[in-house]
């Protein structure tokens, strides 16, 4: 980051692309960085599927859906770019210079990411890379897990009279711990989302209430939100690490942790395997 | 919400609105709670779209754009429910009955709210009459601005060198002084968005200097995010008040406040009134 200022503006690249896709000069290709929603590929934007549609290539990884998957024309060439759980930063400058090359060959390259780009996506660091290689880019925000898995769930994020703050953190252990601002997460009256959580969520429950919040405080995991496959597992701080491990989740889970939690019992519509008003 | 016990789950009326649609019974109308996302409405969700498509009633307020409002069919009924920013609380029921009685005249009725209808949104207020009314609903996320303002502005909400945390919050004023956390919103390495905070950014950075925040952290505020109109305005929390107020902003703005912010220098790639590269 140090030659930060040497660099040109994403705005003067767009601006070159622009002269340079002129006739006669050689084609440039460029990167739509776009957040694929939680699962439900209804929940897509349409510009998300409009790109995907014009796509020349598309990179992609395990949190983008089948579903979603799905909707990618079969003429267009499909690049798995999974991230294993270890040798994490390798596999991510992989996949910056792989943007990079593919661009360079002229193509229309999309990088669909689960959620959105910008929450715990490294959408950051997949277009700083762009930019620092001249490549043209345009970020596409999509529907967050949170977001998603709040709806589909029952549980609003924010309430006059429960939540007047909402904190998105992620949930990854290392060595054991968990590298959380524990006095952050346990304020009264916000709510708590844990993105990648289910493996820590023993370790998330106790620090909490090590921390001050009460036992009882309701919280949540949700499997594969917003899917035909979504499961909720409902209790309290103190109740949910047992109760999770009996209903044998699997990833990818969230975690949403407060009073809002409780109004799930009169708001939850959405059943799946059910006919419900939403299948219109 | 004393009465919660009594009440049918979401999930019991939506079966027994699916019964009483059988022929000759009287058909019950529904609802669909539906973010309207940030603005472009490219941003829409699939869902969104084909909802107000097939609405027979749409209500919305002052957060829904024009050009979110110009894709509704010219035949479905348009109702306007802005909300005035004193009275606050009467409207907001004012707006929870009248979903309720559209609903019972046997219609199908989208309510459209800007962003996602459960951050900020009061969503979980209206569906919760529904549900105590016996209303069949669907809750349909939208990308909230917090995600739609980032995307657009070039600054990553989280970033594993900056901010591994992000807090929403929203701005509003009460007899002078705002009604928040600071010691929640004061913390190291996280993204601090304040949603409806352009009225408050004085008392804001200086609260969050007086708490402990470098004078010289990065902030930015956003006017229109997302919309041909969008204006950013970057400095620190010692320098943004008097440049936003240079700088002439009015609503709807964001506020976004952490080292991710310096990002954009690089990252920033739309530029309203320019060709870019996202025109595809």
């Amino acid at each position: 980051m140090a030659d930060a200022q040497d660099r040109p503006t994403a705005a003067e690249l767009a601006r070159v692309a622009r002269a340079e896709t002129a006739p006669n000069a050689t084609r440039h290709g460029e990167v739509y960085l776009v957040g694929a929603g939680p699962g439900d590929p209804e929940l897509l934007t349409l510009r998300a599927l409009k790109l995907m549609e014009r796509a020349e290539v598309v990179l992609y990884d395990n949190l983008v859906s089948d579903a979603v998957l799905n909707l990618i024309p079969s003429g267009v060439e499909r690049i798995y770019v999974g991230k294993r759980r270890a040798n994490h930063t390798l596999r991510q400058e992989e996949i910056n210079q792989l943007l990079v090359r593919e661009a360079r060959a002229g193509k229309r390259v999309v990088r669909l990411k689960g959620g959105d780009p910008f929450m715990f996506g490294r959408g950051g660091e997949e277009i700083d890379t762009l930019a620092a290689n001249g490549i043209p880019f345009e970020v596409v925000p999509g529907i967050t897990a949170a977001l998603g898995v709040a709806a589909y769930a029952g549980i609003p994020l924010t309430h006059r009279d429960h939540a007047q703050a909402c904190l998105f953190v992620t949930g990854h252990m290392k060595d054991g711990s968990m590298d959380l601002d524990w006095g952050a997460l346990a304020r009264p009256r916000q709510t708590v989302v844990v993105y990648m959580g289910l493996l820590c969520l023993p370790v998330l429950c106790a620090k909490l209430i090590e921390h001050g919040q009460s036992p009882g405080l309701p919280a949540a995991v949700v499997q594969h939100g917003t899917a035909p496959t979504q499961r909720v597992v409902t209790g309290t701080l103190a109740s949910l690490p047992e109760l999770a491990r009996r209903a044998e989740l699997h990833g990818p889970t969230l975690i949403i942790i407060g009073e809002v939690v409780r109004l799930r019992e009169r708001l939850n519509w959405f059943r799946p395997g059910e006919t419900t008003p939403g299948t219109a």
